[in-house]
């Protein structure tokens, strides 16, 4: 079986972000939220091909210091203006209703109406993404422009939902390893008809997994299609015992965007944060990094103080900082295929990094070995095309003290991590190093 | 009894600011030293409706390396050109006398009064502030203008002072707090007519003790008001078993002037550094923060390295950065009114976050606690307005693992101290959080 | 006999430095290589007046992880064009052969001989520096505007060279010192006629060599002319024993061209960099510190992971970095008698720091001990050319734990190393400081 980075070698991307932009499409329309068939059925589809296993938690089940919530479904909703016609339509749109809205059916004045329904003044045309989880009510969202053409008169409103005992379903996809160390992949599921947050991830995840399937692979690989937040915390809840497996993570949210990536650093700080820095500034893409923070998407989960594993978060545009974030204008359009295949490719080309990370040590510490000797140096004195090569070799050499992985040596070096891997292996094969294999 | 942050919310800084630069005005002609009855007479006013305590060290008395040096006082002083007229005169300004000059009754030539007569050359018109605490001689400070005019012939020269046995005099005022830790404020006392060095310390920490000694504290208060090095030392000396109760502490001088502000770090680096660059980003207004360093007031006794206090300093423009300083120019129209209140009004800010400074324990740190469940989290997803509220919740329960005070997250954060401290004890008051309490 | 610095502070730099580069003219045209007679005339010279004692080192001897190589000597070598005429000529540039070529005698056409000709095309005037010292093979260096002036026929090529068991020939010059540490001083002496790659190197030790025999030497003195990399390699394998006494070092090289001064600094950190970034900013010369990297010159090996000595490296422009960098332009021309006498300065200056290291414990540490008592304070307060005198003071009392040489404090105050040794010396007469002596 080939490697993660062979098999990366060879996609095509263009037809992969094409695949995955069809996939968003397919599941943009299904009114997901935290808890209802909207997830199951998302769920069914990221499923087909893929070992994805749906857990099903009852409502009430204690999960850390929350509760599995009731569950939400929808089957319709509407409100009719006096004439009868229909101006707000879940039909249309599933963010034209306040997700989680409890049911009701009424008629009343535009006054009763108004405080239930949510616009954004600052984007008249756009219709905002509201929620209201934990706090049972109904209310409709319309943009500004629609609302200031209502008129007076008798509204009838009409929501079809259940918020009954139910399940919080989450899927997971584990792929195991050759060794025993797991790496965490989390994108959130619970968002209706948005694209960018969160099918972007949802897309890039489940096609990582049909690619890491295929794959020989060193470590396991957890992917969690899970609702954000509670989602998070139930999946840490039902696996406590085994979070020491975890060796690096990363959550992966609005990465189908045409903005420059961005890595938000681990807690702790571990070598992932040079790993993926390292990768970013290979990539030649513009990005930034950012120091770690407790706000965000469910990286404040893996991160809270009691847990804090080592998990980054890759995105493109931070969350919050485009307008669309959170609006209809998160929609279709607003992701690309393009990106979507670059965002799959900076996350295997990470993957890969840890893949291969290995740690050496030196067996010849005193004074540089005989290079020459062994064929490994520029016979040619003075030849400067294998100059870099040379170079990675006395960093592998200097810093193999069995603290720093090829990955860091790289990055401290500031030279390409494959070239800094070929010439560990080789200094390797001629005995110069002693590879550290894990315990 | 109200809180200092209270108590400083209510307070007229204007009339505070006027009454402070009248107290200024009235201890500016005395004429003070390292000893002897202007220091006595100093203490005495300042003393006035606080329980300030005058402590009496006999000369000869062993401190640290140092010993009390005898009592100087001065009765009067002058110089009589050879027409009689009085060219040089202590009564119209003490600054005109050496600090701490032997007594002399003589007529002499120009040339013989020459090395006894201390000029600015660099600002022709400004008395120069000299002392010669430690090697017994006498002189005379006048302006370069001054000295150039005078002509040849027989000049009579006086100073009716006494350099006897006698005792240093310091102040101190002890309030004392509901925790056995205190809180170190110390300024020195003995400067002549020199306004911002250091009367602008004294009635800052005088009006200080005033506001103090009404609210409820929660540290001691012990603020010293002693001549500088010597005093310093010998307090020091005279406490050294307190020493452990000290948990921060500032030098307060040179606090009249219009600078801007600065803050000089403590020597072993502490938390107070955070908490006073955040309330001086706060207040808005500009300042600097300069590393330790050595020299300086008397922060270089509580940092010496057998001490080592978190003490740092509280100035304005710092010393000797300003032309004014050690001369006729540091005078009370170089002090204003508006700038006591300011230095004031940070003081107070500073105090009130150490008096609340807290820190807290996450009960629950696996994984974020349910906030909306307990009416702590917007229930509406998305709603902006209490986004920052929110942030700040997660950087608590995130950082409070016990070794972060909450101003210290507050300023990691970059965040308000009131925002911060709001949210932790809202989260507290739902049992998410424990308050550390004084063991 | 004087200090170091004493005997520094009368030399005549111009002087010295017409010295070197005399020098270096004398040694350019040898052949040297990294064995062989070149190098031994090249020790044969440097020696003169100094007590330099070569050491030949058979071949075959195992050094760390190499092996002495072969002996290389040349007598001639060139090619004839097919008139007859010598168009390659070691007589007159030895840059002409492929150092460490093997013999040859032979015709051939263009074709066969072009793969034996190294140009430079960037630089079709200059002939390179090229060498081939462990792989056997054969070859000439020429401009690219002579090779393209070549015409087709038959090219008579001779190299009259050998390549046999013989020995490494290196020098070693050492200065013993009052205390049993010592200072490591290494140049490479391998390249032929290139003058500042490394002649520049070799001529600034062969001065400093003469200055330190005749001064009073505290430390050690170790100069290693050796070849580079095998020379380094086998003097560390013959010293094993002795590492253990060697404080700190620099490689010196590349210090006789136009350029900046630089200083790379040593692997793990010492307070020799501190002590060389002193010295280059009080030298006022433009200058710049780069981090340690395991590339470059014998810094290298003396800074391997199971050696790490404190050893940094003193260049102007850095390798590689100057078009002239191993090529005919690295002539004599290209270094300067005043960049020599400039690199001599700054060294002395360097060492003459290292000579007066001192450490100091405050036997007074509680408050500021009483420095106008005895003497050391200017009594007249406010005397403001003192003021720097009395800032070292409390600069070293303040950091004087044991753990800070004083030119580490002198750094850390940005101030004078004379100055605060000055006071620390005074300190100490005064028992106010306990000079830390060689145990």
């Amino acid at each position: 079986m080939s490697s993660l980075a062979d098999a990366a070698g060879t996609l095509d991307f263009a037809g992969r972000g094409a695949a995955m932009h069809a996939l968003a499409g397919e599941l943009f329309p299904i009114c997901r939220s935290i808890t209802g068939d909207g997830v199951r059925e998302t769920l069914r589809i990221v499923g087909q091909g893929v070992p994805l296993e749906v857990h099903e938690i009852p409502t009430g089940t204690p999960v850390l210091d929350w509760s599995v919530p009731k569950e939400w479904n929808i089957r319709d909703a509407w409100v009719k203006d006096p004439s009868g016609r229909k101006i707000i339509d879940f039909s249309r749109s599933n963010l034209e209703v306040l997700n989680y809205s409890a049911p009701v059916h009424s008629t009343m004045s535009l006054e009763e109406l108004r405080p239930h329904l949510y616009t954004l003044p600052d984007q008249p045309t756009r219709t905002p993404y509201k929620t209201s989880y934990y706090n049972e009510t109904w209310g409709f969202c319309l943009s500004q422009e629609r609302l200031d053409r209502l008129g007076e008169g008798d509204y009838e409103v009409r929501i079809d939902s259940s918020l009954e005992a139910g399940h919080l379903s989450y899927g997971e996809i584990f792929l195991p390893g050759r060794e025993t160390g797991e790496i965490l992949l989390s994108c959130h599921v619970c968002h209706p008809s948005l694209a960018n947050d969160n099918l972007s991830g949802v897309v890039v995840l489940r096609q990582l997994a049909e690619i890491l399937a295929g794959v020989d692979r060193r470590y396991g690989y957890r992917l969690i299609f899970a609702p954000g937040t509670i989602g998070a915390i139930t999946w840490l809840a039902q696996n406590q015992q085994r979070l020491g497996l975890i060796r690096h993570g990363l959550v992966v949210a609005g990465v189908g965007d045409r903005g420059d990536f961005s890595y938000k650093k681990t807690r702790r700080g571990s070598e992932l944060d040079l790993i993926v820095a390292r990768v970013l500034r290979e990539s030649g893409r513009p990005h930034r990094v950012f120091e770690f923070s407790p706000d965000g998407y469910d990286e404040r989960q893996y991160a809270s103080p009691g847990i804090d594993l080592s998990v980054g978060r890759l995105s493109r545009t931070p969350y919050g900082s485009y307008p669309e974030y959170h609006t209809s204008g998160d929609d279709l359009d607003f992701i690309t295929p393009g990106s979507l295949a670059e965002s799959l490719e900076t996350l295997l080309a990470i993957l890969a990094t840890l893949e291969e990370a290995v740690y050496y040590e030196n067996l010849s510490p005193k004074g540089e070995p005989q290079l020459g000797r062994r064929g490994l140096y520029s016979a040619m004195g003075g030849h400067r095309d294998k100059l870099e090569r040379e170079t990675a070799m006395l960093w592998v050499l200097n810093m193999s003290d069995g603290s720093h992985c090829l990955a860091a040596i790289a990055e401290r070096a500031q030279l390409p991590l494959e070239l800094v891997g070929d010439v560990a292996e080789t200094l390797a094969d001629h005995a110069l190093l002693r590879r550290l294999t894990v315990e």
